[in-house]
């Protein structure tokens, strides 16, 4: 569906009618290698819209493709692992995609995945101790106050506009955004998806540590996780407030990858992945016993809880966005 | 006069017209602090010209700046000390600068300072042991035999074609590329220089370790400095026998980072120095054993020839070059 709508709207004639560039940034890129695919997959269908249905007879475009992420992003391995033989010229843009990270109107495709979850800070009413956004007990918005709901989404909300207004003046008229990225059905709780269960768990986990004087139990409150998945509506109703951008096309589905034959999870391979990709965070606000006696106390709690969780991983919790640019502004 | 001669030749106005954005890009930028200033002065150069001689009622066109080295290079201690308040969009570009690194016709400025004396590789004659280019005793050409200078003065001539065409590609009619290297006054012998100096004391010893046994000498022979100073007249040369650039302006001067209060060399800071530079292309090629031993002796080697070193040192060894792409091709 992303393909068929890249395919479709991106014309690439009138693109190309100033130079013959095309310019294609992967904001939140990681180390690799999955952008190194999306990025091919991303100019093989340029290159076979180009082919087919543009101009045939003259030469093909050239491409650059700018990979972006964090300045603290281990760009050394993303350049050592770039494939040897690509078709474009590679360049690395260090910095938060919620600011302005290339020239006015100097990119056509836009691709984002995986990353706009990530709040661009904790809200702020969350570390402010006489706020009713005070999260007692918890690490995220999952089963918490409606006041802590409100900030996590206002402050996603924020950032998205924030995102849509860089890009905005980045992109070309007709260029187009390209984001996959984690997803709530409307409608549902988060603390009925595996993510917040398991989020639950951690704060429980962290909670029985400060009921033995480890922690004190102000630090879990102190602690909350800057990530908020939105729903579609959520998502749409932001991108229709920015004048910006049209949706082309958008969709839902259940990436599933941690069942293994279609019904279990191997909840030892998804707790080390989830370690993997959390532990920095955590690590920032506790000390290293607490953070490993949380993470070696989570299999075994998960695993209390695996029919719930394993029901929820059916959910679609994956959505994706197809954007295009206007004229106007 | 590099400044001046950017003043003068850069005509803004017209490399603006399909964009408002001014591209320049470092070639061989390392891993910083040197390259942030030397691309500070080229937009400071370039926005005066646009405030006092352009259009200083119209909006200052916006700045992207591109950062090269090899893949190898640290790119992320390059990102964590680039100037937080910047004036310019920053990305990195990874990959040699003798082939091609960005689309056509996309830059306006380049700039290389210290690179390009750096060749692509060592000349084949020199690791053919049949070849009269073979280089026995020696790690340089200083004081070699006429075929192995014949073979490094041609590798440097062929890489700085290379670079002249990729680079003819990629900047635009007008556009301006700023060289400031290692160089040898036309008419001397690269032994004269303190470098040449250096080399014949660091092969000396090589042989010597050689002589005890612990290297061979073959191992002497095959081991060849990858790096070369022209002179000016090579390096005009090669300009004119490429068709794409014309000289605006070069220069020679002595750049003389080594000698304290004008005469004395402190040889001790000098063989850090080297160290730090040249340690990597000799442990590629010998154990760290012979490394270690070699640089411990280099410092007493070299004070026993200072007044020569020092003498040596009041040469100019480095030049600069503007170039600037006309319209042809």
């Amino acid at each position: 569906m992303i393909e068929e709508a890249i395919t479709k709207k991106l014309d690439v004639k009138f693109l190309l009618s100033s130079s013959n560039t095309i310019r294609i940034a992967d904001l939140g890129c990681a180390v690799g290698p999955n952008t190194f695919d999306a990025m091919q997959s991303i100019i093989d269908v340029i290159k076979l819209k180009y082919q087919t249905q543009v101009l045939p007879a003259s030469p093909m475009p050239e491409f650059q493709v700018f990979f972006n992420d964090q300045p603290a992003n281990d760009f050394n391995t993303l350049f050592k692992s770039m494939p040897p033989k690509r078709e474009y010229f590679a360049a690395a843009v260090p910095g938060s995609f919620y600011g302005r990270l290339f020239p006015d109107s100097s990119l056509h495709v836009v691709y984002s995945s995986y990353a706009l979850h990530w709040l661009s800070k904790v809200p702020e009413d969350l570390e402010d101790k006489n706020s009713p956004a005070w999260n007692r007990g918890k690490i995220h918005h999952a089963s918490a106050g409606e006041e802590v709901l409100r900030a996590y989404a206002g402050q996603w909300a924020d950032d998205l506009s924030s995102f849509l207004n860089a890009r905005a003046r980045e992109i070309v008229p007709g260029g187009i955004v390209v984001i996959v990225t984690h997803s709530i059905p409307d409608g549902m709780e988060y603390s009925e998806l595996a993510n917040g269960m398991m989020y639950n768990c951690m704060a429980s986990i962290l909670l029985d540590i400060a009921k033995r004087g480890l922690i004190t139990e102000e630090q879990v409150d102190a602690f909350n996780l800057p990530t908020y998945a939105a729903s579609p509506g959520e998502f749409v109703s932001v991108v229709e407030n920015n004048e910006y951008f049209n949706i082309v096309t958008m969709g839902e589905s259940n990436p599933s990858p941690w069942l293994t034959d279609d019904v279990h999870v191997d909840m030892n391979e998804f707790v080390s992945h989830i370690r993997a990709a959390m532990e920095g965070m955590f690590s920032k606000h506790f000390s290293r016993e607490i953070v490993n006696e949380m993470f070696e106390q989570l299999e075994a709690r998960l695993s209390e809880i695996s029919v719930e969780m394993e029901s929820a991983y059916k959910d679609k919790i994956q959505a994706f966005y197809v954007l295009q640019r206007n004229d106007s502004g």
